[in-house]
């Protein structure tokens, strides 16, 4: 996969150093304005005014054994929060002008009341108990896969200049933390996190849930596609494939936490190069997100000890690409100040 | 000096406690708005649409003796550049909605041809290089305590909710360094820094004359405002005054790099307890910044290697601050999605 433009790259690094401030004064700031101008293939930078989030709602089956703080009920109700526009993620994005679509993927109800547009892409009701059965038959990752790719097109035709991938689904660390110790190579224990609260004793029942997962999955590991299948689930699938697409079309993507990170290995796996349009907005508290993110040489932008999931991390750094576009864009030239040096 | 509310404070985290989040979810976003629900005495808080910097400049004595990278005539066109909306924080403040002023305060330059405004609350023009003399007058000080006093009741009065510190004046991370080791107690080698970028025997040299500057002091050192007359400058004790002052009228203040949290630390000196109305917007790559706030119990938003000064970290990181006053806001409380719970 082709990566941002490494020609429009050194033309934005040429008018950043060339810019009224000292050389290097503008840190990680200077190195995101340069990225963006080459992902977006010009310089300078167009203001980022459509940055769009797709929250992947499911449920998992894991869920129903012990992983999570939360009841999977909870997953459901979380949808029609969003729906109201009521969630943490909504009040930030509100904050910072981000669009934000919510999509029943797989959750775990059928959801009555909730507009239609909602389900239009859901391929199944929860998805099975990774350490004791696959998450999705193959063919439920292929629709999923496509399904992502198609929302992916669908912001991009609505003017999409940033994506961000989202999740809710009580349950979802389990098997994206699965997904990141098939990527990497690494066991259960030290993949496996707290995710919203769990006490050390599910914790341990996580470590091996997880480790279950991996022994059942077997030479699964070594395909990113089967990886989702067997250790995966619908709504992770679906952002795979969203992310997948957004590099495919050229579009910068912010990271948020484990979930997307897990389906940015993932894609970065099926094809490689896709992680040179992601970058990483926020560390998360959960291991698998810093060691996914390492792997795939991503620096976090913010590290507030953010584990709220839903994209929030991610909608919170959109002000720094903001501020990235804004200095690269209006500040002077040294030659517009000191025409004569 | 009284801290915020700490009523306000109980009721905030009470709040927070019943956002339709998970308990801790939101970390240091949680923690933020909780400070500026008790800074504004209000629970939500409201939102910031008034945030305001103030960039003070002067001049440097010391820098006409090899400590900076560039020519003190930099500080008279920076003004000029700030005046024009063209410098790097002019592009961040337009981007974020954030309020700028610069003020003379002791440039080398009568600045021919800049508004009025800009020189109204100059106090003298440079001053003395701290190595051989003192930086001002006792008096001199004294009025440049109460110019950024006065400057702090003039944008209060235009409504101010945030009020940020910024800083111009080629040489001014050495009587800055120099009032952090004053402060802390610290040999001048700990505290001395890069700036806009020396090399290594400038670097050399800049330790030595900090530790010229300390030693000439003596007795100074530890009366926080002799410290701005032998060590400091017009500009530095305008901005201590100023930062000062907001925490006398209960402004919540976003601290910037080297310069403004030099002068919150000689603040929090004069006054026990104003830090507790000052929040760290960044980390910047100078030493004494992060010993100073280390001695203040502040821990920084942003870390993003910025060493541009003149407010810059602080201005990116307002958008976390708005981030922070949302989710207290408008996220659903429990109880209102679980009625019966």
């Amino acid at each position: 996969m082709a990566p941002p433009s490494p020609t429009v790259a050194a033309a934005a690094a040429e008018r950043l150093a060339g810019l009224a401030t000292p050389p290097g004064a503008l840190g990680r700031l200077g190195e995101l304005a340069v990225w963006i101008a080459a992902a977006q293939g010009q310089v300078p930078p167009r203001p980022l005014d459509n940055v769009r989030l797709v929250i992947f709602a499911g449920d998992h089956g894991v869920a129903r054994h012990g992983v999570s703080a939360y009841p999977p009920e909870i997953t459901g109700a979380m949808v029609r929060t969003f729906v109201a526009g009521r969630a943490g993620v909504s009040a930030l994005a509100a904050a910072h002008g981000v669009a934000v679509r919510v999509l029943d993927i797989g959750v775990d109800d059928d959801l009555d009341g909730v507009p239609d547009d909602v389900r239009r892409h859901k391929v199944r009701r929860s998805s099975g108990a990774i350490h004791v059965e696959d998450a999705l038959s193959a063919a439920e990752t292929e629709a999923a896969l496509a399904a992502g790719a198609a929302v992916a097109r669908e912001e991009v035709a609505a003017g999409a200049q940033v994506l961000i991938s989202g999740d809710m689904g009580i349950g979802n660390t389990t098997p994206a933390a699965a997904l990141v110790a098939a990527g990497l190579g690494l066991p259960a224990s030290e993949v496996t996190g707290r995710g919203t609260g769990i006490d050390a004793g599910a914790w341990t029942h996580k470590v091996e849930v997880i480790d279950r997962a991996l022994a059942r999955a077997g030479d699964s590991l070594t395909d990113p596609v089967a990886c989702l299948t067997a250790l995966g689930s619908a709504d992770l699938a679906a952002s795979t494939g969203y992310l997948l697409e957004a590099a495919r079309l050229g579009v910068p993507v912010v990271l948020d936490g484990l979930m997307a990170v897990a389906c940015a290995l993932t894609a970065d796996r099926i094809e490689p190069g896709a992680a040179a349009w992601y970058v990483a907005g926020h560390r998360s508290t959960e291991p698998a997100q810093s060691l996914a993110l390492a792997k795939l040489g991503l620096e976090p932008l913010l590290d507030l000890g953010l584990r709220l999931g839903e994209g929030s991390g991610a909608v919170a750094a959109v002000p720094l690409l903001r501020s990235a576009v804004a200095v690269l864009r209006d500040v002077a030239l040294l030659s517009e100040l000191l025409p004569d040096a």
